[in-house]
């Protein structure tokens, strides 16, 4: 048996047992951040939250004057430092709506760019393949009037129906191939929103603070509370903010007050542990030790597929990261793999064969030949991903 | 100046000083059940939530066998514990789904009795006149091709473009009106919401335990913890669950897991110190002192209206509540407010000349000599909306 889990020479993570269960169906398709439970289970108390059964029971916040009546502003707050202690995204002048994760923001947001009263056909959503595979079923569930799934940015036909109105989705650093993106469509008439949600400096290098019209981004990837389903977006224009905030008031009635308080703190301690800090002590810091353990994934995996040489991987390049003033490439919490041999349906390889489920690529708008991969699993379940992904022998059909 | 809060004869609440602040705007139009926070405040440490800062991160739940992925077992316990106890609505044998608020979930109830790949044209939804005002806007928002809102249900066009197909939600308890209510349209092809959000002992008796398709309940109106976005829909049919779960999926991949652990410990306080203790403190037991507090705040309310005579209110029967073993009455979270002259726009008359924000007749599908009035206010609110009630002469326009 292969033992993956060797302490890595930058040793940000302590060698373990190997996992013996191999017969186990490992769950590899959904990006739930396991991976960051080791570190917040040693901050101990600095951040555990007490809340009284009288706490927080009204639905509106005590911050009157805020757009975004159901806003906690110690989440608003948190919010606006970690951005300016991270340097990915200008904060000031912009109103943060939040939402019950950046799901129900990127529904928001489709609402705020479409609802008029003068609409008469849906507005075309569209977004660069390979892109995030919920986005179809996210904007055509409810069949709305308002919007509707146009499929891929590059290949989208702008003048269909004589409308050139369109919504683009930029989803950067993309999910699933974790490369840069930016707007591909480009005309007058186009809105974009920009998921932000993976920009941070575990998963890339931060080359710029980020400025766009609607930013979203998630607590779940920030640092891996996907159970609170916190998100929230930074919106320029005011009359867009104020649809979002009444897409969520007609959607859910605000955001869990329990999760905001939770948020505000955690994410606080995120910008009084950062940037200045940087380096003082590798596992105290949050993004130093994420940055770390994704990098050591990152470099066994590549080890196993030069090994194998069945797959491939996306190459990123060096960049200087400002956050952690060095020269980084990205770790992103997804692999792309891609099965070198031609016709090979790599999600049922992976499945059947090796009992690994994975997402295929066709829900990304891409190839069969290709499959996401988390790597955002617990320890146990990664160090199997990478045993099954090395037993893997050539001839797959 | 009329002092409304000296002690009532049962005394439930304390006498306090009355507010002198004659000049503000109050708001009545919301629901947000602020009343019950003193008892909340008085619970101390029992019902206080420590939550470390790596306790669910996950958005699964432990409970890998629950068709409801995201649901905390804790919670679905204490939910069906507190149906057995309260004897409110039949919880064994139905699945639990979660929601953001039953706001989330009244949506996700559209969805799963309107999707199916073969739907060509919306399916209409329809509640009986007054109807809670929010049902059109929740329903017609997106411009959903699965679902329109038809209105009344009194009204309904049963044949309209030969489809016999409709969703009823009945809403009874009712918001505004108190009343309670059943299904009015009766025909084959109808499929029903139950939204029971008022069927707790401190608004009305309870009579029999509910036992429909789809019931929803939340816990804003049950304890008053509006700000924690917890709502619960019981579900006979396996295939309907299934898809309101997809629903909650799409629409924001579950539910605050803070908010779920925070209302099964409370939820779960209710049945232990419910039903068999009843009587015994008053002021331990929440459906004793809430059942109390409204009755007052009724007493006080009807006192006013039958001085200055202007106005009518519904009048409710005295039923034997199961619960508490006596004959009561309904102490509704809404008084249902009527200006007995005619042709009057009793939400401007009260905005304008008295400075009390309520929600008009035509919201809910009414007349505009009603308005909804919230009982469910602090103290100081509830006071100043009696004494600027009482204040009110006749000749309105």
């Amino acid at each position: 048996m292969v033992v993956f889990n060797e302490k890595a020479s930058n040793g940000c993570t302590k060698s373990s047992s190997p996992s013996t269960n191999i017969s186990k169906t490992i769950n590899l398709d959904q990006g739930d951040p396991t991976v960051f439970e080791p570190y917040w289970r040693k901050t101990g108390d600095k951040c555990t939250m007490v809340i009284s059964a009288s706490d927080s029971m009204s639905s509106f916040s005590d911050d009157a004057g805020n757009l975004c009546w159901f806003l906690e502003p110690k989440l608003g707050d948190s919010i606006r430092n970690l951005h300016r202690e991270i340097g990915n995204a200008k904060s000031n002048g912009r109103h943060i709506v939040v939402g019950t994760g950046s799901t129900q923001l990127y529904q928001a947001a489709l609402y705020a760019l479409s609802s008029s009263p003068d609409r008469t056909h849906p507005i075309n959503v569209v977004s660069a393949a390979p892109y995030y595979s919920q986005y179809p079923e996210e904007t055509e569930y409810l069949r709305s009037g308002l919007y509707k799934w146009a499929g891929d940015a590059y290949t989208f036909d702008k003048e269909e129906d004589g409308n050139s109105n369109y919504i683009e989705v930029v989803n950067s650093p993309s999910n699933p191939d974790g490369s840069i993106k930016e707007a591909v469509v480009k005309r007058t008439g186009g809105k974009l929103i920009h998921d932000l949600a993976y920009y941070w400096p575990q998963y890339t290098p931060i080359t710029r603070p980020a400025d766009h019209d609607i930013m979203l981004f998630t607590f779940s990837k920030c640092t891996g509370h996907a159970g609170s389903r916190i998100g929230w977006a930074l919106v320029k224009d005011t009359k867009v903010a104020k649809k979002m905030i009444k897409f969520i008031e007609l959607n859910s009635i605000g955001v869990s007050k329990e999760s905001q308080l939770r948020a505000a703190m955690i994410l606080g301690t995120l910008s009084d542990n950062s940037y200045r800090k940087f380096n003082s002590n590798k596992q105290d810091n949050f993004f130093e030790y994420s940055q770390c353990l994704l990098s050591e994934r990152w470099t066994k995996l590549r080890e196993v597929v030069n090994r194998n040489q069945l797959f491939s991987l996306p190459d990123y390049p060096l960049e200087y990261c400002n956050f952690t003033r060095k020269l980084t490439q990205s770790h992103p919490a997804f692999a792309w793999l891609q099965c070198k041999e031609e016709d090979v349906d790599c999600e049922k390889l992976m499945i059947k064969a090796h009992k690994m489920v994975v997402r295929g690529g066709v829900r990304f708008g891409a190839e069969k030949k290709y499959v996401r991969v988390s790597m955002l699993s617990s320890e146990g379940v990664f160090n199997l991903f990478l045993q099954r992904l090395s037993e893997i022998k050539g001839n797959f059909n």
